[in-house]
């Protein structure tokens, strides 16, 4: 017995430093996490960096070559105005956008779909990364469908109020009289969802880079806001918190497209009244050098 | 001497299974890198997420607790087109805008001042996150400053294209024929730079949270090309990559404002050229249900 002490020893010695070290890595581990919590954000939506089934596009874009011809340059053909005309159409249109306010009570009285599909053209005009165009627009008009992406909405924002936002947010969202019930997902003619494509396909079926998807995305929603006040119709930006996938997958969208916003569009309700908020005036959002 | 074995094979033991445990961890490691290397985007701006200086602005917005009034709701007051004139209207704005390009080729011709005012003013009618409007816009119209900004992203630009972009940007990139040679931010008579406030002040100085900043303030940017396109100037919508924190610094902005954009404006040069690419067609951007 007394010949086996060494070996004893030595496993006793194996087993001790071994349970030591690996206290020591789940030490190291506990101490990390507060740190990520502490930089967790109730009201960052996580669907705006919904990843699912990317990683696979991720792994091919690596190999992603394909001979580009340079694209052929034409000589650029400009309306210029006279300064006066300039100054009146900056004023006119500055005017025009103003009186444009997020409207949550909207009729359900039909509206041209003509002109959605122009609005929707203009906004496909917004510039993108590298020329890219990665946006899909899905208007739904079908009641049926409407509803269905109420209740999901509903939902989850009940949830959002209930459990993910911070209570600092609940309170500044309680000024502009904002809750989880949606009634102008039903009421609204139509709903725009507006589709970040995170990655797209060239002609070969390849996986094909976008660069600055979403804020590609977001300038063709300015853009779109814009158009839509310009014919006189009202709407409200909104970005349904952790709804994406659900509604990603409910409207049969592919899983490189993300959503971004919805927009419910249609006419303001008789009643429609909106907060009594100001805009900051221009000296305290424009610095001059 | 027989007698220190235990100790010493306890020992060796010890120093062994360290050395194996320290390799272990170390070889985790390396595995670990080359996954989050092939994570690595080259043409992600890290500057869109400088996150410099707000670690104590983060630690303190768990304090900020204000008591705020309830907003009084206002009733809506709303301009109606007959159908008619909305289609009429929407078709209009669209090929207004669709006229817009990217033109990097600017006069150095004056531009009235009153106009850029006017566009900057329409920028700052977008919808942002609870109300926050987390958007400042530097206009530079001296030559002086103008052209330390065209150094500063020249010397960045060139590392970009040498070092820290994919092959396939460049490639994406050379079919427009962009290079690190930014000549308008010379030629311009002014250039926007548009910073996204990570977070803003109360009216007491306490840290407010800005939610969805960079979303908001690249509405704004679309707002903003809008009305530019609308004037009969041109830009081309750039985020120079890396040089955020430098023309941060230079420009004096605070810390909690970070670029997100730069559009040198102005009108185009006699001789000026655009790629002719074509949008796509709206069955390709549009799906309606």
């Amino acid at each position: 017995m007394l010949f086996l002490t060494p070996v004893l020893v030595a496993v006793l010695c194996v087993v001790i430093v071994w349970i030591f070290k690996n206290a020591d890595r789940s030490t190291e581990r506990k101490k990390e996490e507060p740190r990520v919590r502490a930089e967790v954000h109730p009201w960052v939506d996580e669907d705006l960096k919904d990843s699912t089934d990317l990683h696979q596009a991720e792994e091919d874009t690596d190999k992603w070559q394909e001979s580009e011809e340079e694209v052929e340059h034409i000589s650029f053909s400009h309306t210029r105005y006279p300064e006066k005309e300039m100054v009146t159409r900056s004023q006119e249109f500055y005017e025009l956008l103003n009186k444009r306010r997020s409207v949550r009570f909207i009729s359900n009285e039909q509206i041209p779909m003509e002109v959605i599909d122009n609005v929707i053209k203009t906004a496909g005009t917004a510039p993108s990364g590298a020329h890219t165009e990665p946006w899909t627009f899905v208007v739904v008009k079908d009641p049926d469908v409407k509803h269905k992406i109420r209740e999901i909405i509903e939902e989850e924002e009940e949830i959002n109020y209930m459990k993910r936002m911070g209570q600092r947010w609940v309170m500044d969202l309680k000024k502009l009289r904002t809750n989880w019930i949606k009634e102008y997902l039903d009421t609204a003619p139509v709903l725009i969802l507006i589709f970040k494509q995170v990655h797209g396909f060239s002609a070969t079926g390849k996986k094909k880079v976008h660069y600055y998807n979403e804020i590609s995305v977001s300038i063709a929603c300015g853009i779109l806001l814009a158009a839509l006040q310009n014919v006189g119709l009202v709407t409200v930006t909104t970005t349904p918190l952790n709804c994406g996938p659900r509604l990603r997958v409910f409207l049969d969208r592919p899983s490189h497209e993300k959503l971004l916003m919805l927009l419910p569009v249609g006419y303001p309700s008789k009643e429609a009244t909106v907060p009594d908020l100001k805009r900051k005036p221009l000296d305290q959002i424009l610095v001059t050098v």
